[in-house]
């Protein structure tokens, strides 16, 4: 019984031992919504338990309305006429979560004209109304240009609490309230939120992990208003805000912040936006804050002699586990929802924690575990992602979430659910505790926001798909399960030498985001960088609009290093002769097309040495060039598959230059992957697909049943 | 006999007058190749003759190597390493026709930093070598800096002659030169061109019309060094150059023209880049300068009785026919070939010459009129697309080229020859001299270029498709058969008020480009005089990414009055909830899907304010809004289409507000089009199919055979 952790509830006490002993587990917790069993105790497991610190306590919140955390909300785009302008701020919003917070709006508010970009100075509008009847007005627009204001407003609700308020009806149960959070940076909320954890724990003998879900600052999340969701952001900092904090920021570094700082046009600094230097300190100050204040709870959570696990998501700013703030919370453990083999990553390289869970999929929820549903294939699908990761950087535990009387209805998947736990297991004891193998290349992926958001670009909310992001995703999720060393760098890092450190280097995404750098490309010395590295014999590898900016007769600003450049129509004057030669290394493994996904479109040579691999219409989807001693590849886009996986794997290897380092523990089929550990002289062999296949492997052919992982040892192979 | 112009040519004298006859012809004219016979003037018709006043006399030529045209090219883009960059300037281009010009390379060269856009002064890079092979030794690049080379080039061969010349192998024909051009801004060369037309003319008293193929200045046409085609731009001005001519530009002007006035980062000012300030002022200077100079030639035509008619292409530049100083040449006619409704109307619209003729396609060459060609094919869909821009404005005359002996081999070719005589010439009889009844509607279409440019829009080469412009050629296509009063205005004009003048005004393009307009849309000047324009009552209708220009939130500058915006991938963190309205009176002829070729992409609803008419996906194809007293209309991208441009057709009386009058002469069946001459009362219906059809108009129905035109009384019908 060890590293898989239970959901459980009350009303199963005869069968909980048994389920608990097929499984493995050796821990069990609640749900959002289900309460732990009398029984517990006597279950002989460690017992989680969830606990809200900036939310719950109706009571508080209620009487301490003023501490309510707030967000900057802009008003919808309204083109001014020849009269006065008056704009409904509130048009739009959802009047249950929003509630302008009219204080002091001359300092906090803004309006901006958005056609020129200019601010209209507080003496020429004016707020009247109050609640979600709150409207602005221009004295003197210039006729025809377009308006916005930027508003602080209360948060009336929490975000998560109103999410599943409205997406499970509790508007139908009586029992159930809106709830209100409060604001760690108010003091009496500070005082409030330890004595209520001490008293918690004083009350909780038997539980020994405190699950905070999670903190203090909610990612953005704003409803519409016919209450639906409106704007989300998974990494979000604009719900962090309050005058309070401003306040102390700007007596910190000198820098009076502006709704702009949080607004951004709209956008409201998305991790697709190249950030700001100010936004880029706003976050290191809450992180900072934020980590102070965890590590208080996480101090009463041990002097209770429990642990604390930190649940990576909701209420999470402030707290992101690649920050460098983060291991000064003293935080014992990370969970999270593993939505895919990057999300998997993303929680098991979580560096400075004692252990990390992943919870997986499927939730036992109705909307799953019903008839009709497909909760086995569902997890089939789970743990086909998260295997390739775990191979590569085991969790230290996995672990499930829902209502556990639901999951017993459906027999074949608790049976699944039994395998993959002792599949997992295998991982670490048949690995010994050790990495396996891996290549001698130094990976670096090379965006705008560096280490912070380590195996967290191009997404938008926690693994859901979008069709602009998949087909850049895929290159993460490909990396997620290969074996190499891998790095988020930022362009700061770049330019201070940072790619020194490393083999190849990929800038992955699409123009103008911060995933593929937009107008950093401007600054000389950043292509001066990733030129010099790859003349010197580095490798680059372009994935979608990498390093595009358009500007003195290049959209992409490293077209000389790509051997290719996109076509935006100002160039079509140019005749171009593309011949596909598509025999190559990297395409030994691809029988046909290449999926590009979304691809980039209209990618053209640079000129006859650049080899194209992949030709589509009269666009390149895959080329391969040389630029001094080093090499650079250009892909169009690469949604996750096993053979865009293996593409990559091989565009890697060639990119550095170790062809003859793609060794031959790497299978021949691109459906099986290979983990080698070596201290322990064992191959973890993984079938990909949910067919039978058969691969060579050292000369070796292995048969692997659907989905099988088998071990094998490394001295049985040729 | 009237209205047709037919190719003859030696050994068919028996032929030639039942030819003449039967297709109606009152002129010849020999091809280029061909010579007139013999019994040319017992033909009874009118004669005309080609001539060549920049190029034909090698003598002189060669006698003048210094008088040859020149041109601006830039090198390679060459990336510096740590050691002195040495750009071989002629890799890439074709030695036969370039030839670097070494005069004072300090004063006409340019080396440019292209990773910061910065000049590298004279003294930091040197000349070597000759000929073919010119070095440019940059001493102290900046390492990992890309640079370039402009540098000013003789035309070594005379571009449309080379492209002859390769194109018909004529290397094995010993009796075949390279022809070498003479550059008329030098006064040599203008003295030999006046006294070599008088002799010419003096030499033939039979010839009527001279046909001038064309002046002075070819449309840059650059190959490269496999003598293949490596750039091409039917509208360029950089092989006009001279430094004389820019001394003489400077000298009026004031300004010292730089290399990268012409080089212009590589895209060479094709006509999809925004155009310089100072890049318009050189076309001026140097239309007004041809222009000058090409009355010197009609004068002396006119002086020995006869005609000046000018073959709109080839060596054109500086007689762009909407320039404001062709009207002063004196030409009698412009002749041009017609691939498409607007090219067909780019010559039947020119203004200031007493008769337009149109080259009809096929050409009477051997790549079509051979063993499996289908000459005849190519006539029908040359007519369907010309017949219904003849019909709105026709051309005086119709007539071919090539080697009428090869035709003759086509018997089903000639008959639907002559048929296609007698329609045309029935819409000149028919329709009395008069245009047919327009809408009530002045629709405006703003870009960059504004009239000097009307009808050539979008166009990269002569009527070619290209895959970046269909889908925005298309809406030229359909509006040369609708029935409105079209105007092509600049950004400028926009600015002066000329919007005033509209009922409807359409921005059509790609983002960036000089169509769409790119950076023009950051001036808040021309924002908002189209949303005053439409606020007003006006109707805009925009077409792909019209006013694109990624700031201030937005990329469409007018997303608050198109209804629409596009999401680049920094917006894609707010929900869209797009629902397909698709009944509306713009949709009412639009069975299913809307083809939009290339599209858009991408492209969201601003609000629920906006109407969807088609949503492909997630993204917007098509959309109907309301903005003040005024409307607007969006739309992906229009390839021409019978459909699509019925949808254009009413999408122009919505946005106008002008339902009504999409009147009741408007056929039922989109295949048809209908043109109403009110002053004969007569109504020209046209098939635009290869099938036959049926048609409602004015409560009649009639039935048209395949590609059928057919005139019917106005008072016939109902």
């Amino acid at each position: 019984m060890s590293r898989v952790t239970l959901p459980i509830e009350q009303g199963m006490d005869d069968q909980l031992p048994g389920i608990i002993e097929r499984v493995g587990a050796d821990a069990v917790r609640n749900s959002d919504g289900t309460w732990l069993p009398e029984i517990t105790p006597q279950l002989g497991v460690k017992v989680y338990e969830t606990y809200f610190p900036s939310r719950g306590d109706q009571d508080f919140a209620l009487a301490h309305l003023h501490c309510r955390p707030r967000f900057y909300l802009m008003s919808e785009r309204v083109t001014a006429g020849e009269q006065p302008l008056a704009i409904d701020i509130m048009r739009g919003y959802y009047a249950l979560q929003v509630e302008p917070d009219l204080t002091d709006v001359e300092r906090w508010w803004e309006v901006i004209d958005r056609t020129t970009g200019e601010v209209v100075g507080a003496d020429g509008w004016s707020v009247a109304g109050t609640g979600a009847d709150v409207v602005v007005t221009i004295q003197h627009p210039t006729p025809y240009h377009v308006y916005t204001v930027s508003f602080l407003a209360w948060q009336s609700w929490d975000s998560t609490q109103m999410y599943n308020y409205l997406t499970n009806n509790w508007q139908d149960d009586p029992t159930r309230v809106r709830e209100i959070g409060y604001d760690v940076r108010e003091p009496e909320v500070w005082d409030f939120m330890q004595s209520s954890l001490r008293s918690w724990c004083e009350a909780r003998p038997g539980v020994d992990v405190v699950r905070f879900t999670t903190f203090f600052y909610h990612f953005t999340l704003v409803f519409n208003d016919v209450a639906k969701e409106k704007f989300v952001d998974w990494f979000g900092y604009s719900a962090s805000v309050s005058p309070r904090a401003m306040e102390a920021f700007e007596a910190e570094t000198g820098i009076a912040l502006r709704a702009e700082d949080f607004v951004d046009e709209g956008y409201y600094n998305c991790s697709f936006r190249v950030p700001t230097p100010t936004y880029r300190k706003w976050i290191d100050f809450q992180s900072r804050f934020v980590a102070e204040k965890v590590k208080g709870l996480v101090d009463i959570v041990h002097e209770h002699g429990k642990e604390a696990l930190m649940f990576l998501g909701d209420t999470w700013m402030g707290t992101e586990p690649y920050g460098e703030h983060f291991a000064s919370t003293g935080l014992d453990g990370v969970v999270g929802s593993v939505g895919s083999a990057a999300t998997c990553r993303m929680i098991s390289d979580i560096p400075g924690v004692k252990f990390t869970e992943g919870r997986f999929l499927p939730y036992f929820f109705p909307d799953v575990f019903r008839e009709g549903g497909d909760p086995l294939g569902e997890a089939n699908d789970s743990w086909l992602q998260a295997r390739r990761a775990i191979a590569r950087r085991p969790l230290d535990r996995i672990g499930y979430g829902g209502y556990l009387s639901l999951a017993t209805k459906f027999p074949d998947f608790m049976a699944r659910v039994e395998e993959i736990c002792d599949e997992f297991r295998s991982i670490h004891e048949l690995g010994g505790g050790h990495l396996p193998k891996s290549a001698p290349i130094r990976v670096g992926i090379l965006n705008a926001w560096g280490s912070l958001r380590t195996w967290q670009t191009h997404m938008v909310a926690h693994a859901l798909w979008y069709k602009q992001i998949y087909s850049y995703l895929g290159v993460l999720e490909s990396l997620a399960g290969l074996p190499f060393e891998l790095t988020f760098l930022s362009f700061d890092d770049a330019r201070a030498g940072a790619l020194d450190g490393l083999d190849v280097v990929l800038n992955i995404g699409a123009a103008h985001t911060a995933f593929s750098g937009g107008d950093e490309w401007l600054d000389p010395a950043l292509a001066v960088a990733v030129r010099r590295f790859v003349a010197s014999g580095g490798g680059l590898i372009g994935v979608g609009e990498p390093s595009a900016a358009l500007a003195n007769g290049a959209y992409f600003q490293l077209s000389d290093v790509l051997g290719v450049d996109k076509e935006l129509g100002l160039s079509q004057s140019t005749d171009r002769y593309p011949v596909e030669q598509p025999e190559h290394f990297i395409t030994t493994d691809l029988d046909d097309a290449l999926d590009v996904g979304e691809g980039a479109g209209d990618i053209f040579a640079m000129g006859r040495a650049t080899q194209i691999l992949r030709l589509r219409g009269q666009s390149v989807d895959l080329a391969a060039s040389t630029f001094g001693k080093g090499r650079s590849v250009y892909i169009a886009g690469l949604p996750y598959s096993p053979v865009n996986a293996r593409l990559l794997h091989r565009a890697i290897h060639w990119a550095a230059a170790q062809e003859e380092a793609f060794d031959d523990l790497v299978p021949s089929n691109p459906l099986v992957e290979a983990a080698v550990f070596e201290e322990t002289r064992k191959v973890l062999l993984m079938n990909l697909a949910k067919e039978p296949v058969t691969t060579r492997i050292r000369g070796v052919d292995v048969d692997l049943a659907a989905m099988q992982s088998r071990w094998l040892d490394a001295d049985e192979l040729g």
